[in-house]
């Protein structure tokens, strides 16, 4: 089940400066199925450029302008601000992504969640923070901990999807049965006779050693076919 | 523990076209702790505006140029495609992001992988796809699966990292015991008396009521000392 309106996410960008970022985190909120995106801006023109670019996304064109914070994220019930490292908000609890994405995830079910991201220079300032009941930050290297503002929200919407839709693969292609590799491991120890590695007596051990040389292959089905057919003409003796 | 040049993963970007995306992928390496990039050009210039550009990581200026894909995966045991969906490389199996970052992260501890991006148009040709064992995908909505760049090398790389260190959370405050949580709900109903929200007689009822309501605050040991102190001070009959 994709997450969609309903979920009750809300990403706020709280005074970015650079529209082709305020585009990303639009299009990254586009990929991950979240449509509401809020922005706060005293300066709009960055907005504004975003808004019009070409391509802008259905959620750009859809996002909703707010003088501040509180205005922002008023409606909310949950209220999380991302942080490069927790070098100064010593009063808010820190989680990491994986965690904390977890607790957005399941709060985003009954109510309205605001993640806020700060501006690419400064982040959030203490009295934006204060609005947030605890921080989010992702797991990145000590030295260098500042991310890209579209990156740092595609990684944070990403883990909010991600436990959503686990499942199988999308699409494996069926493997090759026993039989198959059987008669793969025949054709290929025939192929080795034929040209000469192999004596004409095999031993038990020696088919032991081909049979999992075979199955380490993890052949698809109809990949076998062909390896079969191919391991065959190999084998014939002009 | 952070992954580091040892993990053996190589970011592959194959024909990218804007040096913000190849500025913004080794961006994101260096915030996820991976440090080799490969680039596939035959086209060079925005590798070269990238790498010119202020502030150009250590990662982009230390990234290797190749003149094809055969060439920059040679060395490479498990060679991964990233595709927006499974439309078009059907000789391929694909495993979603959760369930291929799980196999790329054992691989990458014993031998070195590529992980391969394609050009922002049009990914990766079908040509390239070959050498790939099996491709990665990004679990996006289906009404838009197609990523920017820089944001799909990022939530790879997170995925990536990752498990290699879930851990509890970075800074938790000390919570309150219980002890402090009971003084705190005397001092409140003391206080509700003092105000007149409470009779002078509080029933066990109501006493249990407030003892709920003060331990769904969450509150850490630190905050629970000023909220003491701010309800005794309420409770201060002048």
């Amino acid at each position: 089940l994709p997450l969609t309106a309903e979920s009750g996410l809300r990403v706020v960008l709280v005074r970015a400066r650079n529209p082709l970022n305020i585009g990303a985190a639009a299009r990254a909120m586009s990929n991950f199925g979240f449509s509401h995106l809020r922005v706060v801006n005293t300066y709009n023109v960055p907005f504004r450029e975003a808004r019009s670019a070409v391509g802008a996304s259905e959620v750009l064109k859809s996002a909703e302008e707010y003088a501040n914070v509180a205005d922002a994220v008023a409606d909310c019930h949950l209220v999380v601000g991302t942080t490069a490292a927790g070098h100064r908000e010593l009063r808010h609890p820190l989680r990491r992504l994986e965690e904390g994405g977890q607790v957005i995830r399941e709060e985003m079910q009954t109510h309205r969640v605001a993640i806020l991201f700060g501006s690419e220079k400064v982040g959030l300032t203490n009295e934006e923070l204060s609005y947030c009941q605890w921080l989010l930050h992702i797991p990145t290297r000590e030295e260098h901990t500042s991310m890209n503002l579209g990156q740092a929200v595609a990684v944070c919407l990403y883990e909010l999807s991600r436990e959503a839709n686990v499942t199988s693969p999308a699409r494996q292609p069926e493997p090759a049965t026993a039989e198959e590799l059987e008669r793969i491991t025949a054709a290929l120890i025939e192929a080795l006779q034929t040209c000469g590695y192999l004596s004409s007596e095999v031993t038990p051990l020696t088919k032991e050693k081909m049979r999992r040389l075979v199955r380490r292959l993890n052949l698809s089905s109809e990949d076998a076919e062909t390896w079969l057919g191919m391991l065959r003409q190999m084998s014939w003796r002009p």
